[in-house]
């Protein structure tokens, strides 16, 4: 297996589902500055890493950081020059409400929030337009067809290139888009989901129709389940771990789930993972990676840095996806024993 | 019942109709700087009272005094450095040949006014849009398409977020609607009709299927009257009352219609509500109030107030509705003996 | 008969067709700067003493004396200091071809020159958007889609407020409808035709079922049909008069067409009408204009002005009026023998 | 036949298919300056004496020496101040991947892309908007919906006037037009194919249901089939000839393919016409020019200089268009022995 000093292998670059944007594989969120604990120069550092091994797509949202990973990554995209047609840049409207003095209006996905919060969100990126717009969340309280609206008004408008959706179920999506072509108007190009070895059902089933009908495209996250995939929680949860010292975000949640019986049953899953990882020369963190990417539905898995190191490790996942072949992939999914039973076609 | 020296209750807020945007039950209308009567000062404090108060929406008319509602309004904005986007700045479009020189093509629902009155508005204003954007009257004149264009033209050049009507019949918006859907275009989200104890049939029942069917959402106006459920015109007009002195306005036609029939069974099924509002604790005005605000149709009622004493007045209405339990409820029915025959489906 | 230093009658406003807009009854056409007959100073002079005579409609063209005509309507306009709103100007674009040095693409009604055209000038009107932007032909080398979205463009980027055809037939414009109906696009608002006592197929037969189908308003041209209905030339053409002098233009086919058969049949129709002009009190010029204005389907008849005071006596045609009542206009037909066969229903 | 010293004829200008943009039927393509093989003096002389000779159709492509071509065509325009109204310029987006750093999502026809490359193109060529736009190539990875919309948003932008496809073939451009009359949106107006005597397959027989249903325009490119048609080959390749001295692009290609069964065939047909091409007085490269021509299905081809006097050569190939009747036709068809067997109608 690589180490941090080899040649890294060359970025691939996959379709954002049936669109025709091209991402890597391979991306940067840019949550991880969550709290103030990634300082500005080192996530700086990890963008210019992530850019140097042909990463092109950056995740953020205006509930990052409360504003502040947008500004972060804004100011990281200007200080060092790189062309705004390199680049896919993405942000997510609906979390405007968990900060400012005030949280009406200033979340969900109404007309008002869905306009107010980008032009705010592009102010803090110093950028004219994104790539990518997601609908952070549904919003039950707003009809699909103001917020379908919204989001093709800020396509007309210049403002994004393709919107879609982060966290919203199959059937939400499928109303958004029968809103959309009754309209004549866009429809959501992607779909944020989680999805990792722990977590297959609503990307290997749930969401099959959407491939199908819509080309639905993917950019996951948490690739690795917040670090339990990495194995690093084997034997109980570390001192200095996020886990352990979060004093806020859904690591605290996670910490509360700490001992419960999913929690348990999630770690004895990653423990059998161990022997084979080691009989491919790697590790479980970047076997855990790997096998996300294998699955071609996922046009980019965002992965979180908050080393510079780290980017070179996740790069390096793509080495190992000639060994997941057919027999290999069988086993991880008989190791794991989660595999949806109704199957999808897989591509 | 509070008196002003007490801690005001938690302002409430409303989704407005089916839409995604949220309004206080309780918002304050610019009309009562009309004639003069209210200086700016007046004004601006009791914008900054409401404000406090938790009060969002504020409502406004290019045809309130003369433009000049707006001006003051949009100074108070400006003066205070509220955010734009914790506001729900409103402005209605029809009486702008109401004032000025030339009548002709300065009022009306015609394309040419619509977009001129608006762009003036917003330059009285000093902002960029406006969040909900009225037809203040309906124009029979003008083609309902030319008016539906027209508003939609506003919406997709940045300059309002959602639009709607005021004091169009329920066949009116009907024919809005229908033709909004025929063309994709957007459609009235709100109406602002007069919605008051004594004047309910419109809201409680010709309404009925606009809730159904385009979930048309209210901004009621005149709760109290103009002041007649308040009780104070129970012995008479008094001489320094608004009825009494106003020279100009529609209060001068209710000074004509001063003794007539209608006048007089108002004024008796006002003075039916005193024995129950003093068991309530509380008086005819506030009770007024809170029975509006209790319809949940109505998404926000609007206020006037003339000295800054008068919002900690309204926003009290809101201790008042845990009190309107259905048995209450019935006895004022029973009481008004109004209560439309035809039955909606209150929710 | 009033002299011209009576006081003016009432302006009198119409609806065009079934649009929200209103002009004035009697409008003022900048071609008469055609050919430098009419300079700067006089033309500022009528257009003045035509605002204030409540005319507001100002009516000119790209073609109009290789446009100088909006230009010079552009100075008087910002001299004056007349606010935009109360005014409506108009511009017409196909003729661009027929001055400077490269008639390709400079004319018609292709997208390209439709908005290339317009954008001209707007810039020598010193305007941000004409209300009323006609097609001043039909172009049969351009299909009708492509006119129509170039023309529904402009309105859509706020350069026009409405459209509409000039010298179209009424399959054209019955084409223009369907292809904005089929397309959920603007359809052509009036149309400009010839209209007079000598020229009356068209708009009293050919275009009965626009008025009924698509509510096709009317500004109409040469209510004197240039001259010919003032009896000026009863005893032949004299040496000064326009169609004596002119060297380019229409009148110089008007010339070649002086003797012809058709001229000679108008001259005797021309004369029939003198004694019962002399009858009302008035002169054939002031009747001819009347009668036109009787016609409700018309909304603005455009009448030229070379001198101040032809304003005043254009506008005095409104005091005819009202003798034109059912047996005279019945008398008027009788004497011209030109009444369309085919009815249409006259307001 | 016409020697360089005479008056060259008067340039003929063609509606581009059913649209109502007119293009010389002679145009000039910037593809010449590729490599720096002509200089920018050379180029804007040459441009120089196309515009003197009444040639309006510019032709680029952001792929034409990796941009350098649309600079030196703006500058150009810039340098000799013509009106912009008086051009037809163009430029193509798809191969904005074959220069610069990172050729992912800097080509092909994503939305991203098509305005990304387009905003460029404007940039280099100083304009703010092309006349036409053209997909460079069909781009199998990007649905036809998502390029359709973006040439429209495009147009809806004011920065492209027409937009129409490069290459395509017959089916994809059909696609597009489905598409876009599904969703109400403006269709491809024109396609860039290579024509000559030796290509004729697509033009005149797979095309034919285009010009039909959609009235399909046509700017052809290679109408020499780069040279061989001039018989400059017919002894084998010349050392200082395009063929041999190419170090990159398409030209290489086309020595590798030296010698092989097509070119043989092809050399065969073009030494045919050199009997025949004399009887007219005239060469080759004259008569093929004028024989693309005469096909009224052409709205303008694309001719190349890098000499200021190939200017006049090519021009000079519309004297020979009434030389060309159905006689030579004919006897042009034998010769070749190419005529596509489906016949599709001719003019």
């Amino acid at each position: 297996m690589a180490t941090s000093g080899d040649k890294l292998p060359k970025m691939q670059y996959r379709f954002l589902g049936r669109s025709g944007l091209q991402v890597s594989v391979i991306s940067l969120g840019g949550w991880v500055t969550y709290g103030g604990s990634v300082g500005d120069e080192i996530a700086h550092e990890c963008m210019k890493a992530a850019y140097d091994a042909g990463i092109n797509f950056f995740d953020c949202a205006e509930g990052y950081a409360e504003g502040k990973s947008e500004i972060s990554m804004g100011q990281a995209i200007k200080k060092y020059g790189w062309k705004r047609n390199d680049l896919v840049i993405s942000t997510k409207i609906y979390w405007g409400n968990a900060f400012g003095d005030n949280p009406v209006n200033n979340g969900g996905l109404s007309r008002k929030h869905v306009i107010e919060g980008t032009e705010a969100s592009l102010k803090r990126l110093q950028l004219d337009y994104v790539d990518l717009l997601y609908a952070h969340r549904p919003d039950r309280n707003t009809p699909i067809e103001e917020t379908v609206r919204a989001f093709n008004y800020l396509i007309n408008s210049g403002k994004a290139l393709y919107w879609g959706t982060s966290e919203w179920n199959a059937e939400e999506i499928a109303m958004a888009w029968a809103c959309a072509e009754r309209l004549n108007l866009i429809g959501p190009v992607m779909e944020q989901p989680q999805y990792n070895m722990l977590e297959r059902d609503k990307v290997e089933r749930q969401f099959a129709l959407l491939y199908e009908n819509y080309g639905l495209g993917l950019t996951i996250f948490s690739p690795l389940k917040t670090g339990i995939l990495t194995g690093k929680y084997d034997e109980g949860i570390p001192e200095d771990s996020r886990i352990a010292t979060a004093t806020e975000g859904f690591t605290t949640s996670q910490r509360e789930s700490y001992g419960n019986e999913q929690w348990q049953q999630n770690l004895a899953q990653v423990k059998k993972l161990k022997p084979l990882a080691e009989r491919l020369g790697t590790d479980r963190a970047t076997l855990a990676l790997a096998w996300v990417i294998k699955n071609p539905r996922v046009s980019s898995a965002i992965t979180g840095a908050s080393k510079v190191e780290q980017i070179a490790k996740s790069v390096k996942a793509l080495d190992l996806l000639p060994l997941l072949d057919e027999k290999v992939m069988a086993e991880i999914d008989e190791l794991l024993g989660n595999k949806p039973t109704v199957p999808y076609r897989r591509l």
